[in-house]
């Protein structure tokens, strides 16, 4: 066992849980659920919140959803936490991201790595353009 | 002084550094050098290095500027740095970023902080798939 | 060697890392010093200030053990260290945390990294209140 | 403006906002809607899911209200997070967190963020009796 | 007030914390006492034992003292602690940091947060020879 | 395949990847091009950017190469990126780094990772001091 809890198969999930299940394998046409969603059903209200959330967000709206697994990718990166670098570069380029888009993705995400701890370390004060009223 | 180090004004500034604030303005349709740049002037090769980087990451390429400068939101708001966060903003908008953009960008960003600390805290291996050659 | 340092053994340790390492095993009631300690131990002035101030913080006080192992999760979780999350894990169920109560402090781990984000997103201000004098 | 999008009033507000808005004020028992909700109030969807998500997270359970509130402080001061760590020193202040408890709490916060260092930067491997079975 | 606790003045301090109160003010060859050991004297053990690290950690051994506080620099610009990071600068300098070092090291900082990032993007696999046997 | 992008190998690489292949292996004075290098090749203006710049950075300046790769560590252990801790030290070690002076810098980086905490949680504010002009 690697993982801090036992992940919960599907045989053995009560109705709740598996509901949960079958709404991910369903939204995200994939017939397996993922070691995440597996492993925080160990706590239904935690995997029911956690997914209606995501879903909800991850839908189209005024971003589309290859520009939000994107973003997952940069928030991932930057936070440096494998799983979800992993399954939001999956994801990112099952929606269309190529290797040349994630080539500039990582690029921007080390820039601004780099950048914000120069503002940081020269506490460097906002210019007065960026309060005015829009 | 607020900044750790002297901002360089124009006027005092050496030829190499005016070539870069004059490049910085005329890049950006601005009509002043913003306090970053002016900041990390006092060590010259470090402007000069940060610009042509930053210049050449930014450009037009296989993404958008607007979704590159929303990358750039993502990261500075997951590391908190306030000068990039209102910097990146305000060019992401005058970009065409429209607030229910920012409102979907914040909740992916806001989304993926929560997921990467349940996918660390429960050490969640990645699934076979993710490993499997493209 | 996977360690960026040779781990000491307890049979090759100078006398004042033998008794720290004894004061571990004694207080922590083990039987064997984990890899953590074997390593800094290396070192021995940082083993023995960082056992020192580890087992005054840890010990009861205004908070429980139990509590307190579990901030330590929450730390750990937040940055993503893998070696901390599992043995405070471990040392936490020792002291009494059932699967529920880690459901749950998962959860505010998992809030709290979000909401951090958006705080820092949208650079929301504190409200007066919260300077008030107590 | 400081913060990055306007703020929504109380009277301004639609009525699925408003709802929010009620129900913290009543949950929360305070007469006032902090800068946090009224902010991301901006967008309601976000609005309305963090508030569901965190009042029921927040609701006593296996763990009580002033320990999830400290674990709220830990993660919001690891991260760096002003009005995070203001606004929950706050509540858990109300909840009964006193003085040597919140020293307590720093305590921990402080040391484990040391440990968490040390254990990355030696890359220290996980002890096999983590991995057992429990 | 804008720290969450009071600080403590040496008037109003007991025994234990007005010894480590002139300690630091000896140590540093300095005639007050930084906010940062007023404000956590406020817990007296929690001082005594930060202050007992830090100055056995900053005194001159195997690395000089200008070399420590550049490296706290470092630590405190890749996490954005305002204080830590102007603190630091101030004593770096008053032992010989020059401005030509503060750009060399910010330099460096920026840098490995940028490559950092890189590395965890493209979940880079260490090379063989990092684990060879020195 | 681990690493998200297939690395480039030497013989597969275009002139321009090549040319930055041997001019990381002269530079470096090492017969193999680290999976660093092979991975990000893979678009080759991020690497050729990357390597200039980190070339520049890391050159003999104010600081010297020693220094700038023990600062190298100090970042990555900060930030918990298991590729960069293990090559920045492996270079140091090559520079002169002794295990002593690795013990100094980790307690160094622990420190503060500590006490950037404790400044965050109580919010404590910069001494006037740190203002004054120099």
């Amino acid at each position: 066992m690697k993982t801090i809890v036992e992940p919960v198969e599907y045989d053995d999930a009560v109705a709740e849980v598996r509901a949960v299940y079958d709404d991910i394998m369903k939204t995200r046409g994939i017939d397996f659920v993922p070691n995440f969603w597996r492993t925080i059903a160990h706590d239904p209200a935690l995997l029911r919140r956690t997914w209606e959330s995501l879903k909800e967000i991850m839908a189209p709206g005024a971003l589309d959803p290859m520009t939000k697994e994107m973003i997952a990718v940069a928030v991932s990166a930057t936070n440096g936490c494998e799983y979800c670098i992993r399954s939001h570069t999956a994801s990112a380029r099952k929606l269309g991201m190529t290797d040349a888009m994630l080539g500039e993705l990582m690029s921007v995400v080390g820039m601004f790595n780099e950048t914000n701890r120069l503002a940081f370390g020269y506490q460097v004060e906002p210019d007065e353009v960026f309060f005015k009223k829009r």
